[in-house]
């Protein structure tokens, strides 16, 4: 990973498929995609879904590239004339689609002689573009820009990030905290008001973000608190006061993995 | 439900909360919304997952809401500091955020003598807002203008769909209808490009949207080819075009429930 050079680095997510809005499939890449960045101290600021539309995603390309240091979009990459990613973002950054060369004979080497037309519309890329390994299936992503095109399939679309991930400049871990209260949520929002105040940082010192989301289990009703932060000892300090906040109310707020 | 006076409605959906884009959540409520407004033929066009942030929540209700019949947005309407939707869909639709009598009423009904500041959040809606039930925990979500405002837990969510879907008016319902394939996606691409071709659709007879989505399960691959149209008659003409096609290269395409 190179050296970070300024202190947030963000990202955005662009889910394409008809599957993920008719309610068919249901997405598992947000959640994955989300889940690393925040590993990798990169802020995932928005994900948009649209459909297998040219000018939708076209139009929602070139919005979230030019937000963001890295964008991700997932799925219409395959053999099918429904997956046109390839020549969408070629339209987006505004380069010539071509069959790239190192792809097609990646293709030619993984099917042989079943090799065929839909099978080579697997290569195509924007000129220029570098590719990311596909280690599942062979026919792989690619870069331009500041775009990444990913599979739409979890196992493939997570073996792809898991190689292009150590190329990726972030910022500062984003560290987490959480608390398991036994109150209800309305009960503890005043101590989480006061607290959120006083983490919320200014130029010097880190903020904390205080999460606050209820959950029924078994039975049992309760909140989770869960306190995000880069610096390690003001997200403590913010842990250990909400703690003393909730137990003043006299509810139980044990740390639990967060 | 009122009678279409159009043929195609849509809809768009934004799903608000930090936890959905740190990975720390798993949302669900992306295919519930989006299989919902299938059954009642409503084209859901756009998702978007926005953080607890009031300038993106607000830019995005304001492009979303323009450019369809009705915006849901998911989350952001607890008792909490973090929960800000009713205030940015105020400021979206350019009206003040008032205590809502009636969900006032409601509120305190419910909580009784348990009633305070932070429950009394959940009843600000902006001025002119009509309520939607919620049967689960009572807080209401709202309707102003075409934008529905309903919690982020799946569960209630849920009922408050339920509870509004009844005065959504839709169009045609989009029939589906599904072929499982058992040669690769490469090898049936050309009969789906064909087919495609054939039932795009012109000015008096309806599409059929043809989407391929392969599948690997318990050690055997294949696709499953989804046709979806509003016209039972051209689906079902496509479906055995589709079938055939298979059957010529030599495939097996039984149809399963679409």
């Amino acid at each position: 990973m190179g050296e970070p050079t300024k202190a947030d680095y963000t990202a955005a997510l662009l889910l394409i498929g008809n599957e993920l809005l008719s309610g068919r499939t249901k997405d598992a890449n947000l959640a994955y995609i989300g889940g690393r960045c925040t590993d990798l101290g990169i802020r995932l600021v928005e994900a948009r879904v649209v459909a297998d539309v040219p000018e939708a995603i076209v139009a929602a390309a070139n919005t979230l590239r030019a937000e963001v240091d890295y964008l991700f979009t997932t799925g219409g990459i395959g053999p099918t004339h429904d997956d046109i990613t390839a020549e969408c973002i070629a339209r987006a950054v505004g380069r010539p689609l071509i069959v790239n060369p190192e792809a097609k004979a990646m293709l030619e080497s993984y099917y042989g002689a079943a090799i065929n037309p839909a099978r080579l519309r697997m290569a195509r890329t924007p000129e220029g573009a570098e590719l990311i390994e596909n280690p599942v299936s062979t026919a792989p992503g690619f870069r331009i820009e500041n775009v990444y095109v990913l599979a739409g399939i979890p196992k493939i679309m997570q073996a792809m990030f898991e190689s292009l991930a150590p190329g990726l400049v972030g910022g500062a871990p984003i560290l987490s905290r959480a608390l398991e209260v036994n109150l209800a949520e309305s009960m503890i929002a005043p101590v989480l008001t006061e607290a959120q105040a006083a983490f919320a940082g200014d130029g010097e010192a880190a903020k904390v973000d205080i999460g606050s989301y209820p959950f029924a289990r078994g039975g049992a009703f309760g909140v989770s608190v869960v306190m995000r932060s880069t610096d390690a000892e003001r997200l403590e300090h913010c842990l250990l006061t909400v703690q003393s906040g909730i137990r003043d109310l006299g509810g139980m707020a044990e740390e639990r993995g967060g």
